[in-house]
């Protein structure tokens, strides 16, 4: 797992460094209280994975032009915006180790804050004179408000599907991965089938992401994690490794899971028991496989495309997408 | 006044009522909670004023399309998104004379409600296939983000020049009427110089309502006016008014004014005592003045159009923007 984690950051190194250069230069002349919060969430440590996604995807599309760097921070904005609001909205304490910008601010700023950064992400998609990227990006918006809209209405609903949770992932993260790498062809002006190719690898991988996502709550240690294990839970967020869970258990255990998902107040103990039984009725499992697949359509989807780094790149990534443990 | 108001409502009921049917159209298929509470504002009673002033500036530049009425709901849902989202920073208790949906739902709603509706704003805008517009929207979006922002950053500051008084005003009002008014023109191909006719009236038109909705908390009954007067003040808000006669006013007079801008909890007293130093070092005056000279440009910039219905609509509107009383 390291060891494909340290190949992509060697890489990847140069685009990072490009990503990190352009989000600071976009920020430069910010000043306030809202620029600060900006600041402190987008340098909190992320990943960068979006926007690098969409500068190799661009690259493995032929991309001639000079402002990848520049339109791939969108991306990140668009990502940060969705943190700070959500963060709001769960009631959370921690993100990246560090305290959300809610509880250092308040929660005015951090309104403010995440839509200053839609309203820059739009700035930058706007100097990209592409009405097809700018559907994809309301796409991407809209989906991601309904994702966490959907997830907001269904808190503690036990009768929350598979289909149910699927759609939540999908909006939740796989529309951003996927309007990033989609965004990263419609620049390079290529074929729709490359773009369409792209974007189904963009899609899988987010798939894949928000899965290994949904399991590390169950089956991560907080110092490692960065946020506090059972996380979801505790918001009331029901993911596919407990809504499997449920839907296979014994009546007994069947009760067990749902009073322990609607005791707001669940202690460690009760955790503990509904992590066994994860693992009993192979919630824990499936969820693995579902991402499992996903990465398979994902890497078959670059197989359209020449051998190359960047190519490469994209397909560690996919492989890191189920490995990571944070 | 009721004069000019039934005479706009008259003129323009064929647009307004299209505008009616584009928004209830385009939110028919939404469900849930964050449909009802987008559906609660947007159906609350606004004036519809932003989207009007779209399709008379299209029609005025000789638009000759069919989406002005789809394309027009852009400046409801960004207009109705800013309100969401600022009742929530400004801890607001009524709009339009019905409890706002942060209290009738909660923060998390009416922050996602908000969100869903500036991404459907945007979805309807690429709709367009106009960069320029796209641009436009853009620069709306931050500028009123900012105007927000500077507005939290100087709460309750007596430092505020006047200058810092009209940016608030351009960025939380004008630039957002103006941009109807702009996209109104660049969807008909209008010239630069119409275009920027059209913009320079709704800039200044913009601005003129903003001054009076600053005068109105200063100067109108609670029932008439759909929220609590001194809500401004309350909230740390200091507007034109306010900062004139702070900075004219003797010193003794100066230390009264900036004793109750500092106490967060003043009485009825208190206010009607800042009132009438308001008139006293003509705050009042100063800004109704101010606002009148906006209304001129506006009137002027529309000489460059040939006369018509809907040009007589637009001057009407001019006049309408200082003399409303709610």
């Amino acid at each position: 797992m390291n060891n494909i984690k340290s190949r992509i950051l060697k890489l990847a190194k140069s685009d990072t460094d490009r990503i990190e250069k352009a989000i600071e230069k976009n920020l430069e002349n910010e000043k306030g209280i809202v620029a600060d919060a900006a600041q402190y969430i987008i340098f909190s440590g992320g990943k960068r994975l979006r926007p690098l996604l969409m500068i190799l995807s661009a690259r493995l599309c032929g991309y001639k032009g000079e402002n990848d760097d520049l339109f791939s921070i969108i991306f990140e904005y668009l990502h940060t915006a969705t943190l700070l609001h959500d963060d709001i909205i769960d009631g959370a304490l921690i993100r990246r180790k560090k305290r959300v910008a809610n509880k250092v601010w308040n929660t005015r700023t951090a309104i403010l804050t995440g839509d200053f950064l839609l309203a820059r992400s739009l700035s930058v998609a706007a100097l990209m004179k592409k009405s097809e990227a700018i559907s994809v990006m309301a796409g991407i918006m809209e989906d991601m408000a309904k994702g966490e809209i959907e997830q907001l209405n269904r808190q503690r609903d036990i009768t929350l599907s598979e289909e149910d949770c699927i759609f939540i992932i999908k909006c939740k993260t796989a529309v951003l991965i996927e309007g990033a790498c989609k965004i990263g062809a419609i620049i390079s002006d290529a074929k729709q089938e490359k773009t369409n190719c792209i974007a189904k690898y963009g899609y899988n991988i987010g798939m894949a992401f928000q899965m290994a996502d949904d399991l590390l709550d169950y089956t991560s240690a907080t110092s490692v994690l960065g946020k506090e294990t059972g996380t979801d839970l505790k918001e009331g967020k029901l993911t596919l490794p407990l809504i499997y869970a449920l839907n296979a258990a014994e009546p007994e255990d069947k009760k067990k899971i749902e009073s322990i998902i609607t005791n707001k107040d669940f202690n460690e103990k009760n955790f503990n028991i509904l992590v066994r039984l994860l693992h009993k009725y192979k919630g824990i499992d499936y969820t693995r496989n579902k991402a499992e697949e996903h990465i398979k359509i994902a890497k078959k989807a670059l197989e359209t495309f020449e051998d190359s780094d960047t190519k490469e790149i994209l397909s560690l990534i996919a492989d890191y997408s189920m490995l990571r443990k944070s």
